[in-house]
């Protein structure tokens, strides 16, 4: 029975990864449709958000199996606990894709940016994705090291958000009130992917140290 | 035993009632402070918003303890599980009604939003209200027949905010893009509180019939 069980919570690490994966893919493909403009890339986005939802079901209802038939310890207890959580906020993430590449899809076949921000924009995507393959790598090697690198990255993303606002707020943004609050938007966006991203490696590091999660504010 | 994990249970539900009459206020305030530009509420609103994150702590505690100690059947299971998820989207309610009294108090002694749009945010303060007040209702009675009630003023919040979008993208907006930009991040806080307290019935309505849980894009 307990063998049963380390296979199943080894079965969670993995689909765990696997979602890092796909919100991954997800964030790097709507940067890349809201940079280009590319409406193919948006939609791909968009239509495979559903598999990303199933997948967190599918946890969810694997937890859910593990707590009422595994009899687990407290300590597998804390791992199942946080694996529902984990895979909440990876599902957000996911979210969070696809509205940038919904976002992307509103102004084609226009850039939902300033030419001028194509650059922040691509910085803040290279930021999404190392932030969610060192979450992957967390989540896969319990090597709980690689959070002060996330954190850094989840910095830079804070700075690079307020830069932003600083920009559309500025007496030089000619661009207008529709694109000032597309770029708002879609920076916050990259923001709370990263907060989110942020928040499932505490969670890691809960269930590894035991010591207590300490909460993002989202 | 089982008397006894009743009573706990009783407890996580009227904590998690407590919760929602918390994040009511919370936002009942932050909408004041912002339609009046009242500093001493929206500090108010920001400095109570550590009594609901500890309240969320400490029934995620309950619970997993209940877990882990109290031999729960299937079905308090479901509870258990459910109550960990709604005290979760109710702290991120805290949250949002925190970003709304933070909105208010970086533009004091000024008004956030235009004079013509306090009515507007007055109706969706008003709604923020009737919601969190059913959804607490529902909480506290497992009377789903609510949630339809709910899920008609969250459709309003959603209409509010669209319209929110046009006005400030008319040609007619004569308040900037700072302005616009404020209008439209305390229009998305509030539409996102919205659709948490949906997420919180749905949730209930998972528990009381056993229907999936049908996930809300947040």
């Amino acid at each position: 029975m307990q063998a049963e069980l380390q296979d199943q919570l080894e079965t969670v690490n993995s689909e765990l990864v696997e979602m890092t994966r796909l919100v991954g893919s997800a964030m790097n493909r709507a940067t890349q449709s809201l940079l280009d403009a590319d409406l193919t890339m948006a939609e791909s986005v968009i239509a495979a958000d559903a598999r990303i939802d199933t997948l967190a079901s599918d946890i969810e209802e694997r937890c859910f199996d593990l707590i009422s038939d595994g009899q687990p310890t407290e300590a597998d207890l804390r791992i199942i606990i946080g694996g529902l959580r984990i895979a909440a906020s990876l599902e957000r993430m996911g979210d969070l894709a696809e509205h940038v590449a919904k976002q992307a899809r509103l102004r084609y076949p226009r850039l939902s940016i300033p030419q001028e921000l194509r650059g922040t924009f691509a910085e803040m995507g290279g930021l999404a994705e190392a932030i969610v393959s060192k979450t992957g790598a967390v989540i896969e090697t319990q090597d709980v090291s690689l959070t002060a690198d996330i954190a850094r990255h989840d910095e830079q993303v804070d700075r690079l958000h307020r830069e932003l606002f600083t920009i559309v707020l500025s007496k030089s943004w000619t661009h207008g009130v529709e694109a000032a609050i597309d770029v708002t938007l879609l920076s916050r966006y990259y923001e709370r992917y990263a907060d989110h991203a942020v928040s499932v490696t505490r969670r890691v590091v809960n269930i590894v140290t035991g010591a207590p999660y300490v909460g993002v504010s989202l």
